[in-house]
């Protein structure tokens, strides 16, 4: 074999330096490199006095950002990409920094600690289930630090419910966290009403973004876990957005069963998840989210279309099912009962 | 900005969740997922078995590994890649599976546990130091879990000294880890005598080397500190590899005078370096290196041709600089005194 055709390690390098790559883009939201680069302050000495760095560290930390593509370097001055123009300065309105707060916390990192025993077993360690108990802080920061992000998906759900258009609707959101689907969708149709059922210490964010979108008046609370709390009847809509992934299908099932009670004739459940294919392989962030799972559940997982659907039909719901790609890449999924 | 030109987030959720590839590498390594397709095993439940993975952890796992492209999948079937093939199957002569024991072991990657600190520093935690002492168990790891990878990078010095026609030569390896790039040239040259300079612990990894390779007879240790100890005189070659990162330029420099002390007029230092280009950007592996000693080292970095050869001249060396390049990501630099 040949220099030119003999395989390079590099992958292998890069794959098992990755971890640094989070460390990276976590110190630059951090110390705001990117919203210093924004404003204008684009050479190492200045950014380094603007983000209390010292001037070695934010060389360092500036050329790697550029490795990695979240930068751009020319001279000795640097500029934003589109993507972190557009999600990482905290001057633009899309700014979604905040996601590492939830997403890099250690609470949710050190799943990922002994991986190899988590692929021989299975499932998470017993004590590291992200979804055991309601008293999990981690949620809250979860609904706090996710806000931003939901936007672009609570938007597509209110077009694909063509909510604007629904009249007099009752809607349930279940696990609603910072309650955004909720919100937007009663800010869409003055006649809808919320219930948001989530623990309660998740449901304060919930309550202060309806405040903040001005429709505090017509959602409604309940607190409790989702499997035992009496969500009421008679619901045109239920939300079960970023839900399912937690659970295996046959608790899935039981989950749609209750939703189904909870629905009108005619009413539909809105399913938000990442839907890989049936490769399971692609497309990549919807396929790779299987393995947060295996790491952070019992027996969650991203299920394809195929599975959801099969788990909908179990369910007892015998009307149509549509899905509905985003922007994001996630996939939204409406069950009529 | 229509939905074709709107940026994607991805880029910014992929860098958030590239911990997880790290971790992911890591226990297939652990689980010898690579090996067990090498060898005709590949599907999830026989890949299960034969690992001791559940075929839950195994799917997802395997899955993942195909999504960061080192695997890829075909209905049921996993099969290797070119790179994972060559490199991450026990079965390849040029298996590099262990460099994680080193480069993803709990001590080093720590560093990056709170990288803003550092950043705003600009220096590894006091702590933190990887060169701090000899007493250091992770060098002795190093020596081991790296040997596989250093061979192309050894020849390749072999080749660039033409050490098989230097005669009686007598060669100073400081830093010796290993000790592969001495024993090597001590291989291709029946004249060559080798003294490998390390921390004691290290000393027995070159020392078990030397012996499989059939030249312990002609390599003498010295254990001690590469800045305290004495080297001795009239070296023909005195080799500096993988050791200069580890130092900010002053003490490279200090470091220089005492090997040019240590050669013949005429000799020669081999330096053995991450060097990236004059941008700092690029070529990527090299360049992205400066972060790992930000994180680990005091003042260490990934030095750049002009950097090495002005460090090189305030030494004291004269004669001819030259660089040769190779076929992994690292640069050899001959100085002569």
């Amino acid at each position: 074999m040949d220099a030119a055709t003999r395989p390079s390690p590099e992958i292998v390098f890069d794959t098992f330096f990755a971890y640094q790559r989070t460390a990276a883009l976590k110190s630059a939201v951090d110390l705001e490199i990117f919203t210093a680069i924004d404003e204008g302050t684009d050479r190492v000495q200045d950014i380094a006095r603007r983000s209390g760095g010292s001037e070695r560290g934010t060389r360092i930390l500036c050329d790697y950002l550029t490795i990695i593509g979240l930068l751009s370097k020319a001279g000795d001055r640097y500029a934003l990409t589109p993507e972190s123009s557009m999600f990482l300065s905290k001057k633009s309105p899309a700014y979604i920094g905040t996601v590492g707060d939830f997403l890099v916390s250690p609470a949710i990192m050190r799943h990922f600690d002994d991986l190899t025993s988590t692929v021989r077993r299975g499932t998470t360690a017993p004590e590291g289930n992200i979804v055991a108990g309601q008293e999990q802080e981690h949620w809250v920061t979860f609904a706090r630090a996710m806000t931003p992000m939901m936007m672009p998906a609570a938007l597509s759900i209110a077009d694909a419910l063509d909510i604007g258009a629904a009249g007099r609707v009752k809607i349930l959101d279940i696990a609603a966290g910072h309650g955004l689907f909720g919100t937007v969708l009663a800010q869409r149709n003055p006649q809808a009403e919320v219930v948001a059922v989530d623990w309660p210490g998740v449901l304060t964010v919930a309550t202060e973004n309806a405040a903040k979108m001005g429709v505090a008046d017509r959602v409604r609370t309940v607190s409790g876990d989702a499997f035992s709390v009496e969500y009421g009847r008679d619901f045109d809509i239920v939300l079960l957005t970023n839900f399912l992934h937690h659970f295996d299908q046959a608790t899935c099932v039981r989950l749609l069963e209750k939703v189904g009670r909870a629905l009108k004739p005619g009413g539909r459940a809105v399913i938000l998840e990442f839907v890989p294919n049936e490769d399971r392989v692609s497309p990549p962030m919807a396929a790779a989210f299987s393995l947060t799972m295996l790491a952070e559940t019992p027996g969650g997982d991203a299920y394809t279309l195929a599975q959801l659907k099969k788990m909908i039909a179990a369910a007892g719901f015998s009307g149509e099912v549509t899905a509905h790609s985003l922007p994001t890449p996630e996939t939204i999924v409406i069950a009529t009962k």
